[in-house]
């Protein structure tokens, strides 16, 4: 089969791979229908984070189940499936408790960027519709394997509640999937913070009551005036720089939540600032499994359509491409298909 | 009247000041009947925190009302009162928020190291008690102006419920207000990292039962074996230096939260290492206003004894040997009476 691999800062290749094969008896061995680029994929990318290594690249994908392992019971081959962005096993004491990614037996698996792959822990992590799914609802299926679950996790995780007043910083998919969540779990008011016209308008477009352009001291003070010098009640970060963290701990009311979801990189908490205003921050990595039945619904009902933050949409041969265009702030976030 | 100044690193006196009086309507005196000295009042007398200049100290008090303002409406001379460790109007958003450290009329009032107390927003700040108390119910009525609310605030933030397994890291007065607190609240199981025996004992009598006397690795291995190596749901942090923070973030499993109420100095959140565990961050100067009424309930009915946190009882004109008796921890917290 042929593959997404990693070498370097902008240097993406679709090669030959080996084919996956079952190793354990809880893999799964999954064709991918559709698969994406991940905006923490352009860390390395952009060579802010070392690879040490070529390396085979993508977490996000749909499929059809090609062939399962002896122990798993929930999947058929041929089934349609949407799968987390690390495998969980569903049954230790961190899954049961809601917080998959810390799983004991969890593991990644970059290289989802390829026509087949191999998922672990399949039972915990693979979730499948219960029919094959309409070719314009691939787009919202994908965006389940990650970036809208991320979003989700923001939002839950800031405390967003029927009725409050929601601030999201940073506007790349995650933050707009954010947008949609608070929207999804009743906020009344969410204030998207973008410059960006075309993410402004998807924002909108998501649920987005107001938009703040400015950043910085400028942003916190736009989000005062907003909410009538209170600050919003709940704050989802998707960014993961110091910056937005702190623009993030600055506009929440005190007392309020920050939800983290922007993989911190450099970020210092000022525990000071936040303590003497009260403002908690909690986040990491989303529980996809916690959160996929419900979303599942939710798109295939066509309640929601997080599936319109893919504004490109290219052969996968063409990955490289679509790294470059999301790089250069072309692409909100690039689909691809096999 | 006679009254504590701060002069300088370990230098306390008791002298001359002027009598307190009304300057906004919304105040009222107190004669105080008990004051105390707080932890945080030996990050001065330890030279850690700057003064800049003779200051008076304290501020955790109960007294009787001399005289209020022409404006305060729940009070009358003569009540018992309690009160937070700063004034807050109980009126404004965020304190309706129960967040009235951050009141828009919030004033500290350092100064309750004396014989009379001048407290701004007294409508807000005092809470009456039906009668006169028993004397022996002073040093809990005391408690509650702040280390037994700061103990709640602290269970109450990391999110301390019914069956909940909880780890506190301090054994301060505040540290041990906060194992009090969880069983109060309804913890199963109270972890008290403590290594001074006559804490040990203490937190045992409040409801610990567990104590760790290991610090920093080895305490957190302690806990996670404790817990069959999930660690604890919920952790409170009452000590405010890196170490204990990072102890704390450490010995809470993925998805908990810490509840954060010793006053961070030189504090560094490594937000990576909480981002990876979804651990979560939350706390802050207390909401004594919000928890009063509950906790004078849980007094005046002799449900808690808060009080035992007191070890050492001096006149108040002693107060330089009650600040040196908690910098040697001699005392855990030392109670000074009029």
């Amino acid at each position: 089969m042929r593959g997404t691999i990693l070498y370097g800062a902008g240097d993406v290749r679709f090669e030959d791979r080996p084919d996956p094969v079952i190793i354990e008896p809880t893999d799964a061995i999954i064709r991918t229908v559709a698969t994406c680029v991940c905006g923490s994929d352009l860390w390395p990318y952009r060579g802010i984070d070392q690879l040490g290594g070529p390396r085979a690249y993508g977490h996000e994908y749909v499929g059809i189940v090609e062939e399962v392992g002896g122990q798993v019971s929930t999947l058929r081959p041929g089934q349609f499936v949407v799968g987390g962005f690390y495998a969980s096993d569903g049954t230790c004491p961190h899954c049961r408790a809601g917080f998959q990614f810390s799983c004991v037996n969890s593991t990644g698996f970059d290289g989802c960027q390829s026509e087949f792959i191999r998922i672990p822990q399949a039972d915990g992590t693979l979730f499948a519709t219960p029919d094959q799914p309409d070719d314009d609802l691939i787009p919202s299926l994908l965006a389940l394997s990650d970036v809208m679950s991320t979003g989700w996790h923001a939002a839950v995780t800031a405390g967003v509640s029927p009725g409050s007043t929601v601030a999201v910083v940073g506007d790349g998919a995650v933050g707009l999937s954010a947008v949609l969540a608070a929207r999804e779990l009743g906020a009344d008011r969410i204030i998207a913070m973008s410059r960006h016209e075309s993410r402004q308008k998807l924002a909108t477009e998501f649920g987005a009551t107001d938009i703040v352009a400015d950043r910085g001291d400028d942003g916190v003070a736009a989000i005062m005036d907003l909410t009538g010098g209170i600050g919003a009640d709940a704050v989802c970060e998707a960014v993961g720089t110091a910056e937005s963290m702190t623009q993030a701990a600055s506009s929440v009311r005190p007392g309020g939540m920050v939800g983290v979801v922007g993989v911190p990189h450099g970020v210092e908490l000022p525990v000071p600032e936040t303590f003497f205003r009260n403002v908690g921050v909690k986040g990491g990595p989303a529980s996809v499994p916690q959160y996929l039945p419900d979303l599942l619904d939710r798109v295939l009902t066509r309640k929601i359509e997080p599936g319109k933050v893919f504004d490109l949409e290219l052969p996968l041969k063409q990955v490289a491409d679509a790294y470059a265009a999301m790089d250069e702030r072309r692409a909100i976030k690039a689909l691809l298909r096999p």
